[in-house]
């Protein structure tokens, strides 16, 4: 593989300096947002907008032609009539630009025309060793390097999921999506047509970011499949690899082909190739980022036997139902690990995999004790737990101990402080990975203050199940791979 | 079928007085919760706390013993330990009490003892004639009469789904869930064990609730087969009914037969039963209330055939693919219509099915003018659109226009509203479904506004289009059912 330095993604996505054309004084428009995002987000280097006529755009002078700016530009975006686009490019190609991110589109999802001006871009791209994203992307973000040429600002923290993807939304929708969850993305590729920079480029990219813990792909299509295969393959035994695919169903294959020109295949090809390179595939955009959650969060388990905790029997039903479909085992406990549970447990519990409490009798129990006898259970692998937002009772309970609202309600906000502190701890703890599920709203505070500790908690018990067998599925295929290379 | 009022279910979900057994001076005791949350939806007729010891219970006159309560008591809710459980109802019984909620756990779940004392209880209730609900269920809420027996506080609005659970969960915590989506329960009913009132008394019962649009059921087995499907197909022709069966895996039975001590079946029985009453099957208690909350709202579809309207090509794949995969088929659209839509869009655009402006040229032309001429043609049955939360920057862009913030502000507002407003016109307009899916989150202020006037927006395409394809299998179901007796 390429080192990470000298990819044709690493000049683009480090710039030193950037110019923009297409900002202009008109605010709305697309060129301008674009730059008020990089501005936004505090990118340290110069900004250069380059405009035939205006001579100052957000405070910054603006400069008719990349001939007239004054230092060395690292990468340029384009945000221009598409005819206009070829010309502009050989421009920055002949001033000695590196890199350019082509948000316009027209190209080639446009019929013959549009592909021979995308082929003009590739011809210039290669000419002037000027690396080329797009076009009809919607840019990229960086987040060491405070980097966003989208048109979205970016209002998530930096986190550790690198995305590639052959839809820009997917990029820039995701910001706010991401940060309900208190995720965020390292880095972030909108790959639009792939005329130069594809997928794997970004995947072997992604590969060697040190802030990218797991890759994200949205895939509409895979352009060379055998190289795909190369690479993914090398990265997926480093890091782990997600892939959501509508190319699969035939109405999902035409949409692909009218919305990037992508020719995709049928379900059987595409999984045959995720499995091949052990990528994980998901079945939707919000599956595709809890199991990158997942991946990136916590240890892999050793095995597929899962122990499901619970004190509502319907939700611990779900559960069940999930990890069954799914794939995943149900774990049979030990002798010892049902003893102990029995000592703690209401009588009207099951202790059962799902153990159901039926109700909460030691709260402190709930999230700390019973896990932990759970997940000492060799027999164990990973533990689901179900969560609900403590009834607004905690701080009346509180309220009938103290009589003073000031100090039950500080009591109240300690109790979910160390009830959060208590499921955080769990992971590292004891190696193994544990996910709650809940129905609560992810902006309800317990489940603020929970993802603010990084526990991976998400909205129903399907979810967190669907996301711990991904990740069993990765686990598993990361030691078959081990055990081929004879690690 | 029987007449709604004499139902036994009736008498339970309309008392005009309770009595309390289990409430006591500790407020956290499962009996007082309960207590208060009737108290706290404001129930208008007399409460009786009946305790041993007590003589004042939150505020109101308790009583030692059911023979001193001074009025007629309609329901008898029971929150005590499980062996004096008959001796109490018994007592309920000899006083002329018409109905009784047991909230009290360990009978028909808890081996041969349980069941033994379950018995006594139905003789018991048969005896008196007093209807039993439960044991081992977390209570009722009728909305319109302000009764909510069970442990949280009812804090969603009044709606239109009546639920009836086999499990308690599937209702309590639901309150907030469905409060999250601006929708509500008419009445729902956890069943628990089903000693005496079941399932099947409940979809009667709920089918003849005029202010039940859908039934949701929450199912682990069902106890009386031929009655069942008899009811059920009687009540789907004029209610729509959705099914949540998790019995269909080995885990999820097992879990089942734990938590209820129901005896569930293969998927393969249950998708027979359910196909055969026209219960609409859904895959999780996420998809449940999507489903219910389409079925409720809006017009039913006439055939299969989908249009997908978007501004980002990723969404509009997703939510094409969704569509193939759940049995719903792409509109082709009419000449007429493929002209029509070609004078509004960007050049950039697709006008195949997704259509996908690839970007937001007249906002009003997407909620409004677009999705009009796309449900003006005949070969529509039915819209998905995707919506996101428009971006802080068009309240710039008013900025821009009018230089005062404030005006600024009020623009943006007066901008939304219409938005809003425009969506939630067509489906009356049209007589097709609606349905929005959504990145952004169910709080973020344009999804509530949409909410409030009546607009279905979902958490992603695919949940939206999911909603749909199960609106349009109950729209078969009943043409269908239509052909069969003439109609």
């Amino acid at each position: 593989m390429i080192e990470y330095e000298e990819s044709p993604l690493y000049r683009i996505m480090h710039p030193r300096s950037v110019a923009f054309w297409g900002a202009s004084s008109n605010p709305m428009g697309m060129g301008s947002v674009q730059m008020s995002s990089l501005l936004a987000l505090g990118f340290e280097g110069p900004v250069y907008p380059v405009h035939p006529k205006e001579r100052e755009i957000q405070g910054l002078k603006a400069y008719a032609s990349i001939a007239d700016v004054p230092g060395p530009v690292d990468l340029a975006v384009l945000v221009i009539p598409t005819r206009i686009v070829p010309d502009i490019l050989e421009q920055c190609g002949k001033a000695g630009v590196k890199g350019a991110i082509v948000t316009t589109a027209g190209f080639g999802e446009k019929g013959e025309e549009g592909k021979a001006a995308q082929q003009r871009m590739v011809e210039i791209s290669e000419k002037y060793d000027l690396k080329l994203l797009g076009p009809n992307c919607l840019g990229a973000v960086n987040t060491a390097e405070n980097l966003n040429t989208t048109f979205l600002q970016y209002v998530a923290p930096p986190g550790f999921i690198g995305m590639a993807s052959q839809s820009g939304s997917f990029v820039t929708q995701m910001f706010s999506y991401l940060n309900g969850f208190g995720l965020g993305f390292s880095q972030a590729i909108s790959v639009g047509n792939e005329a130069a920079i594809d997928l794997t480029d970004c995947i072997e990219y992604l590969g060697q970011c040190p802030e990218t813990k797991v890759i994200a792909l949205y895939v509409e299509t895979i352009r060379r499949g055998a190289e795909f295969i190369k690479v993914a393959k090398e990265v997926s035994r480093i890091k782990p690899i997600v892939a959501y695919y509508v190319g699969g169903s035939e109405a999902g294959r035409n949409a692909a082909l009218s919305h990037t020109g992508a020719l995709a295949g049928p379900d059987e090809l595409y999984d045959g190739i995720f499995n091949q390179c052990g990528i994980i595939r998901s079945e939707s955009i919000a599956e595709l980022f809890d199991i990158c959650w997942l991946l990136g969060a916590q240890p892999l388990p050793k095995g597929d036997k899962i122990a499901l905790l619970t004190h509502s029997g319907g939700p611990g039903a779900s559960a069940a139902d999930a990890a069954d479909r799914r794939g995943l085992t149900l774990a049979q406990f030990s002798e010892k690990t049902k003893e102990r549970l029995l000592e703690l447990v209401p009588h009207t519990a099951s202790i059962a995999n799902p153990v159901d409490l039926t109700f909460d009798r030691k709260p402190q129990d709930y999230v700390e004790t019973l896990p932990g006898i759970l997940l000492e259970d060799h027999g164990v692998d990973s533990l689901f737990i179900y969560l609900m937002s403590p009834p607004p009772r905690i701080v009346k309970n509180f309220m009938a101990m103290f009589d003073d609202p000031e100090q039950a309600k500080a009591m109240a906000k300690q109790f979910l402080k160390s009830q959060c502190k208590s499921l955080a701890a769990l992971p590292s703890k004891y190696g193994k990975p544990v996910v709650g599920g809940t129905f609560s709203p992810m902006s309800d505070p317990f489940m603020q203050q929970l993802q603010e500790r990084g526990v991976v908690v998400l909205p129903s018990p399907e979810r967190a199940v669907t996301a711990l067998s991904a990740q069993a599925r990765y686990a598993k295929f990361k030691e078959e791979m081990g055990e081929e290379s004879g690690e």
